[in-house]
């Protein structure tokens, strides 16, 4: 675990994003990886300086990484048991504990603009799944695409290689180039946002859900922290994990770094969960967590120059 | 909030049910509801007393309710906006972590089983939605229903109204006999566990989830506590109210009654959110609480006699 530094703790607009833990197998991929994840930053940075809200912030930022080819969401998301590409996304309003998640889309270019529009409905419904929830997302204007948008050869490479080997169970992106992503922010007012998006694991079941739209388990925002997380979803769900690093603050007077690396590096093993996450405190404490060898990741403030970093660097 | 008495707390195994909270209008409907939750009471108490893990007796008892026409989960559930039944259950068994839920269900008479398979299958997946989750279910040799079996005449009947109305926002059961349903039990072995089902609320957009089939929002067990809730299901999610009684006890050391009061009197109503939950800690305390004059509930311990109420009686 990498606790962040000072400056950054002390800069009042804050933002933080991953792309996903692992083990990037090519280094060939990592500077175009990293290059990606540095604009996005500093995209990010520019909505953190003009005082947009947190959660507009988080938003803004997870639908860039879901048009990054790189990572596993939107255009470049992996492919499911039966080749197709389901994906699903969460984001939480921590100010006013307002939420919005879809799982299942297959035609929504950006599944966290679906989910922001029900947040913005009032979470009222909260979270809708399939072909209704790409429905509702055409309804409030969302951009559609045909299902061929969001695949790339490399995932039809992975896929088939998946298919090859006869593997039964779905597997993380072990060879492991990229992953979920996710976007945690503080904006100039103090209010906490998260959010979170992912295509889920190479050779899923059709239909099943992973951590990534769970709100409480992937993606979690309160007026204390928000978080996003990223790895073995299932395991994440068990420990409804980003609802417990909230909790392990609010109730169990923990400090937001000592809270994150309980349930990373001490709960997750024990359920046989690999990954990840990203969280930032209302007084503007960063961390990022992570029980794997990597994670895609990076912070950014107004003055604070954006940071990426793969390994423990 | 009504806590249970002494000779409850001292039983050894120990179940309580609910049968969804609200405000009964139709005091015609009371006696058989009453009956029918006291005959599904003493078929747990027989499985209690035959030494059924917990995650057994909560799936079976669960099963019932959802066979049972009297109540909003498998037969008998409430209509969605266009006049069909999705159903949605979760079940998780708080001496492993483990966990099972299917969302959007169209085909599987009793949904709770659905989630049980997930379980047993080790929570991987864990989670799966609509036609795919109905096809898993199959497939694990769960019976198989036309849509109309879920349908009764008093849903139709309740739909009809409901778009008569011309109410563009879904409505829980409030004219309101009956709800989602649920169970938590502890075994002789002193284990938890808690499952949910439900049909959600009258009108409700399709593909929409509420906090039922969610982990840690409507179900939620761990080795010290397991809740099921029963309401308005995106306030439950908002709070990952299941979790947060489960993080009062463990990290805030608070008991098991004032976790239960504090999240369903005092945060529930802050994100106007209407309902009830019942919980079962490890020492064998029970408790359930609501904030709408009515929640159908009831318990039994293997020596305790089953006791059924449905205000603050």
């Amino acid at each position: 675990m990498v606790a962040l530094d000072q400056e950054f703790r002390m800069s009042d607009a804050l933002l933080l994003i991953h792309g996903g833990a692992g083990v990037p197998a090519d280094a060939g991929l990592l500077a175009p990886q990293r290059e990606a994840l540095r604009d996005i930053l500093l995209a990010g940075q520019r909505w953190l300086a003009a005082g947009a809200p947190a959660v507009e912030v988080v938003v803004q930022t997870v639908a860039l990484l879901e048009d990054c080819p790189w990572f596993n969401a939107g255009h470049g998301a992996v492919l499911n048991a039966e080749g197709d590409c389901e994906l699903d996304a969460a984001v939480m309003d921590g100010s006013r504990l307002q939420a919005g998640a879809v799982a299942g889309l297959r035609r929504t270019r950006n599944p966290v603009r679906a989910a922001e529009a029900l947040l913005k409905g009032g979470s009222r419904p909260l979270m809708l799944i399939g072909a209704a929830a790409d429905a509702y997302a055409q309804a409030q204007g969302c951009e559609m695409v045909t299902p061929g948008y969001f695949e790339t050869p490399l995932r039809r490479a992975q896929w088939q290689a998946w298919r090859a080997a006869a593997q039964s169970a779905p597997r993380l992106d072990h060879d492991g180039r990229m992953g979920t992503v996710g976007a945690v922010a503080r904006d100039s007012s103090g209010n906490l946002a998260a959010a979170t998006s992912t295509g889920g694991m190479t050779g899923k079941a059709v239909g099943r859900i992973g951590d990534s739209p769970l709100i409480g388990a992937g993606t979690y925002a309160d007026d204390r922290v928000a978080v996003s997380c990223t790895g073995t979803g299932e395991a994440f769900i068990r420990l409804a994990a980003a609802h417990a690093v909230a909790a392990r603050l609010r109730w169990g007077g923990q400090g937001l770094q000592a809270a994150a690396a309980s349930v990373v590096q001490e709960e997750l093993p024990r359920v046989g969960g690999e990954g990840g996450l990203i969280a930032l405190g209302r007084s503007g404490d960063g961390v990022w967590a992570f029980n794997t060898p990597g994670m895609y990741r990076g912070r950014v403030g107004v003055q604070a120059e954006p940071r990426v970093a793969v390994f423990a660097d």
